[in-house]
């Protein structure tokens, strides 16, 4: 807890909600008759409505990207290193909006939600939400808030998936793409680590088939796993090592199945944790929108030909030691882009912190993204 | 199910029991006062008893190594690939001796044996054995067998680990080490991984902490998560990709949680029928022996030094695709044995499989493995 929170930082903060009464018709084929979003803002939309930038979280994201919600909050938002007065996503200059994700758990319509058809929590009858139809929200959002262009949109993981699709379905609404840590589709290994995460949450009997709300039951056990397995994926086989090695929490080999080294001991308090703030339906969405991401497919899977249809000016960052979506599939992302002549910038940041890395303050990164988004607030709007 | 069994099987074969009634000492401090080994052999024992080869089986691998149990069987032994007449591990060379684990679920002592202190199974209160425990057991059914001296020791995997430990803990009775596909310990990836695949058993309702024989049950949800993620690490990104890309089963999105890509059809059928056929409390105690492995450890952390105690002349084989125990870890094993000054070959084998490769028959493995094992045959005993 801050006492006085930092000068870099946006400070105290507070959600908006945005409410869409017009029917959403998902790429599933069904409609939400009505649905929130609850987002925050940081910075000053300016006169000429040109500086505003979309922010995309990744699977177990929020709409707190930056700051605080009071001053007795243990942490900031998920991307405090990159948002704020002279950062690189710098709110002197950026109007900067922050969404929680349609299907998310924390404000915006989604499992938990009220489905007004039953007056019951959705649960598992919430719609499987795809990429596309994320931005198809945002941009209800943008709508909302007057916003006709983006200067950017910027995101990392499944943020950068999101970036993508913007500009592919919405072309004329950006003018900057950042694709940070992302893939142009996920792996048969991505979907097999997804599939085990779901597998897990789906068998655990807290779970009764997604309506754990009216049994007053949480999926506690398979959440933890989901959650654990994730982070696995998110580090490094090397920053793990540099992290915990063989460390053991008491010195010594006990020959039994408590934790016994520090990794387990890491892991299992990151999965008990999750479970307090996230929930399973949304965790089982998040993972069913990566799996369904393939902009590439309607266009006889030619990812350049998507891109042909883009109009925003792209910089895309990889990190050297992520594993979950290496380096190798963020060139497929610039190569596309190449062969549709569209312009980008490309890092890859030696970083060993695997793909957790796009959420950390390294250097040679806020440095790459920040001299990026100097020269887009330094450009006028077209 | 063959007609004729093919003629570079061993054929028919039947498992051979071998009851200790002397207690055996743990690693653990705890005494297990009687117990059986299951094993099979194939090939005949010369007069001179200096052609018997151990055979030490991986985390889900057993004593049936070759061969086939009746005509009916639908597959053979796990390394069919190289035992046999004219194969890699020769039988008309070799008398082969494949034992199943002590803590395994195929015919040795293991948690569903009874505890003779009890009259009930040993359940969870099965001791934790190691690597080391393995070593000594195998070597008391080397002595029933008559064999001073193995011409060989091989394994793959969790196997070229226990060839390891017989190297440097019983170095006057091998006179050959052939480690495949292994590490000198776990990284704390591997570990990360294994506590996962732990958490899914023991927090599966249907385990009642490891006494689930006696409740009626099977922690059949654990086990399957356990499998099905032990799979993502036993093949390469690219073997998947390969395998099951994103093939879709009906070709098309379905919106839903069943099943939907082909990677998710294998995995769930990979973790269903493995439940039918391995014990929850046998797979604890297998990653327990992965995670404690460390020979170095008791050496000041000294792989070299652990190393400078063995006699035996070495092969190491890695797989160029292998992420779990990837060749960087068979060159650590290579470069401490040649600080050992031990007699060492190493063969990276191009394989696109990842860790399953040690299990199949690569041409350019089977011949380094063959003309191996044909130079052991060759020599005479020293």
């Amino acid at each position: 807890m801050p006492e006085t929170l930092p000068d870099n930082s946006v400070g105290l903060v507070t959600p908006k909600t945005q409410t869409f009464e017009t029917p959403l018709a998902l790429d599933c084929g069904r409609t939400l008759p009505r649905f929130e979003l609850i987002y925050e803002t940081y910075g000053e939309l300016n006169p000429a409505r040109d500086n505003a930038v979309l922010v995309c979280h990744a699977l177990s994201g929020d709409h707190h990207a930056a700051g605080y919600h009071s001053l007795s909050d243990r942490k900031p938002g998920w991307w405090e290193a990159a948002i704020g007065p002279g950062k690189p996503l710098d709110t002197n200059r950026f109007f900067i909006v922050a969404p929680n994700n349609l299907g998310g758990c924390k404000g915006s319509t989604g499992p938990a939600s009220i489905n007004p058809e039953t007056g019951r929590p959705y649960g598992a009858d919430f719609p499987i939400v795809t990429v596309r139809d994320w931005v198809r929200s945002q941009a209800l959002l943008a709508d909302a808030l007057g916003i006709a262009q983006w200067a950017a949109v910027v995101g990392g993981s499944l943020g950068g998936m999101q970036v993508m699709q913007w500009a592919i379905d919405l072309p004329e609404r950006l003018r900057h793409a950042v694709v940070i840590a992302a893939a142009p589709k996920l792996s048969a290994q991505n979907i097999a680590f997804n599939e085990v995460a779901r597998q897990a949450i789906m068998s655990d009997p807290d779970f009764h088939a997604g309506h754990f709300y009216e049994h007053g039951t949480v999926p506690r056990r398979g959440l933890m796993l989901a959650r654990m397995l994730g982070h696995i994926t998110y580090l490094s086989d090397s920053a793990m090592r540099e992290k915990f090695g063989r460390e053991l929490r008491e010195g010594r080999l006990n020959f039994g199945f408590d934790v016994e080294f520090q990794v387990e001991s890491y892991l299992r308090y990151q999965g008990q944790s999750f479970v307090d703030r996230f929930d399973a339906n949304t965790y089982l969405l998040m993972t069913k929108a990566l799996d369904y991401f393939d902009p590439a497919a309607e266009f006889d899977h030619d990812l350049a030909a998507a891109f042909r249809r883009a109009q925003a000016r792209f910089l895309v960052i990889s990190f050297t030691s992520d594993w979950r979506f290496s380096p190798e599939r963020s060139r497929e992302i610039v190569r596309a882009l190449l062969d549709a002549d569209r312009a980008v910038s490309y890092a890859e940041i030696e970083a060993t912190q695997g793909h957790d890395a796009f959420l950390l303050p390294i250097p040679q990164y806020m440095k790459v993204l920040g001299s990026y988004m100097r020269g887009v607030a330094a450009e006028r709007a077209s």
